[in-house]
């Protein structure tokens, strides 16, 4: 795996855009995002769980049922959810797209990002739309990333190279963050672009795969946004033999390469957390089974309390026992041990789920840093899990307060 | 239903006291509480469901097992949980309350508050157990309900008299809330007293009846600490035919004198939050089944982000849809209404699961109030739950960042 540059226009054949359409008041704030694929690409996608669903989400649902799209165009300034005009706003968008660039409107998926329950006005997208299709370049990835951030502090852009059946493949993404953000559904937005050649049965169940223990693992704060969805454009521009088969070494190596630009994204997001001032990262090891381990390391990174403490760099390890006690998973307390760990070195504070005597300095020394994790090994068996999120701050409360406003 | 004072000390027989013995460093604060009982009580305790069960947990569950206990010792400022001495310890200050008091040490129920993972010092214990049964009065009860506090800031106390078979009978409680705080557990301390004469397996029936429709309503920060327990003393003394089944008036009268207590202290324990500065209530109504509105009404006062709107009286109303909408419950979103309502009035903010047009001034002055109930309407049939919790603030990130320093 090589880190590489240009994000979503790291594949072959992919280009993207950014523009202030002026959905959002502030003018310097990019508002509307296009990516599109010189050719057909094969399409996957995981949506919200959340029963109240963005408009957005119908629509490219239904767009995607053949397992084929172009483009990805996305607005941020505001969710389109909760009103009644939603879904032919958002076939709108669509259209839109079509009439700029030439791409079918049922080849392109639409999502939306902001407040809930406000109608959006379609008259900036017609307007900004010939400048966002003109735009559009293989340079364009930081602007359509930038377009799509809400209250994140920070660009969340990746791309790397990998082979597959003996051809070099590239892989690139944008992800938005930052709140309304939750385990165990298909978390934020995340756009990912590969050259790759790959089905869209085996796309789906790569992706599903990948997400549930890339962004299904971060939380931020406990709640699931109605619009989040990841979606995967592969275009087959690379030259490979078609991965067609979820068997064998052709499947595992794409499956690796997502992981490997999901695991970075899930990491960025959660680090740039509504906020945040520190990754929180919690490994567990010796699980009963896998959805034991997962629900530990969720319940640690999702508790308020753990999270103000980490935002102190104070050692509270009670707190941490607290989590994986109230976690829904087979776990024997008695058997846990806790070590903070990071760049600054690593400190014991339980074991056989009792204190040991540790040096507070020490801890402090080690929760000072910017990322930060925390082992947790159970004694009841051999499954992992690693979930990710953030402290809980003032600043959290700030925007959260202020949003709307 | 009358409402009266002296707290736990309404009842007759029953004496308590509170004093500073020196587990915490601030002289001024009290941090051990004793109630008792001048002759036998009936006993029923429900407790905290995290697998990390605080020590005095097990030594109280094995001293009530018999139905039947006369005193209660509680100290704040340790938890002594996750302490391999912890169950010695209990222990030992029970047998205080035994050299004291002349009450058997396996009649008294013990409970902890504080700092999870450091051990518990007895020797303040052991010097201030003579002052605190020296102090032991009619009159006690505030010092009481005052030496369990630990971030709360008031004092969570209340007594009434009610009917029963013809006596007149009297109920009170003190309670500690605060922080750690979720519904779905016997949640924090809740320590109810009455002078009626109930049977123990009768009592433990109400309590857990009335617990989950008050205390299991309660969500501060959606964690469910190790130590938290409610209990109930019923000695007998006000001369009703003891009420020894659950059919009939007798049982209502005494499980809706105990409602009539619990819902006043969740109420209370939910608006005095860490750092809140308002109740918040959400009222469901026309809900498919008790299970789906009780699960509707906590996910809307769980949600982080609409606590920290309400902390700013924003009438976000979409954070409320996307909370009903990841609630684990049967809804259909297309029938959903909100109304936000308080003193200064209410305001409709959504029907049919979109958004209406309303005056955000006019929600501003409700949502100013420091009591707010968000009534949320289904059309999915008619069960009713309400639950209770509080914004999330500054404050409750600085109380939490600072806990143990």
């Amino acid at each position: 795996m090589k880190d590489t540059e240009k994000g979503v226009c790291a594949p072959i054949g992919f280009k993207a855009a950014g523009v202030h359409c002026g959905i959002r008041k502030n003018k310097s704030k990019l508002d509307l995002a296009l990516i599109v694929s010189d050719r057909d690409a094969a399409a996957a996608g995981v949506y919200t769980r959340n029963k109240v669903k963005g408009a957005p989400i119908a629509v490219t649902k239904e767009h995607i049922a053949d397992g084929k799209a172009r483009a990805i165009v996305c607005n941020s300034g505001n969710a389109n959810t909760c009103n009644a005009d939603g879904e032919e706003k958002a076939r709108e968008m669509c259209r839109l797209v079509e009439l700029n660039t030439g791409i079918p409107q049922e080849d392109v998926i639409v999502a939306s990002t902001g407040v809930i329950g406000q109608i959006l006005p379609i008259e900036p997208i017609a307007e900004g739309m010939p400048a966002l299709a003109g735009a559009l370049s293989e340079d364009g990835s930081a602007d359509a990333a930038a377009a799509i951030m809400t209250t994140d502090t920070v660009k969340k852009e990746f791309a790397c190279e990998f082979e597959l059946g003996g051809k070099t493949c590239r892989m690139g993404a944008i992800a938005k963050g930052s709140g309304m953000i939750h385990p165990n559904m298909a978390t934020l937005l995340c756009f990912v672009t590969t050259d790759a050649a790959v089905s869209s049965q085996v796309l789906a169940r790569a992706l599903k795969e990948v997400v549930d223990d890339t962004l299904n693992m971060v939380s931020i704060d406990g709640d699931s946004s109605t619009n989040d969805m990841a979606l995967v454009l592969a275009n087959g521009a690379a030259g490979n033999k078609t991965v067609d088969s979820a068997d064998g070494e052709d499947y595992a190596a794409f499956r690796n390469a997502l992981l490997y630009i999901m695991t970075k994204l899930s990491k960025a997001i959660a680090k740039d957390g509504e906020g945040a001032t520190r990754l929180i990262e919690c490994a567990v090891s010796g699980a009963a089974d896998v959805a034991s381990a997962k629900a530990i390391a969720k319940s640690v990174v999702c508790s308020s309390l753990l999270k103000a403490a980490m935002f102190a760099s104070d050692a509270n390890w009670g707190r941490i026992l607290c989590a994986i006690g109230y976690a829904d998973a087979v776990c024997d307390i008695e058997k846990v041990g806790v070590v903070l760990r990071s760049r600054a070195g690593s400190v014991e504070v339980c074991k056989d789920g009792n204190g040991v005597e540790f040096s507070e300095e020490e801890a402090k020394k080690v929760l000072l840093e910017d990322e930060v994790t925390i082992d947790v090994t159970c004694g009841d068996g051999t499954a992992q899990a690693v979930a990710w999120g953030c402290d809980l701050t003032y600043d959290y409360v700030k925007i959260n307060a202020d949003y709307r406003t």
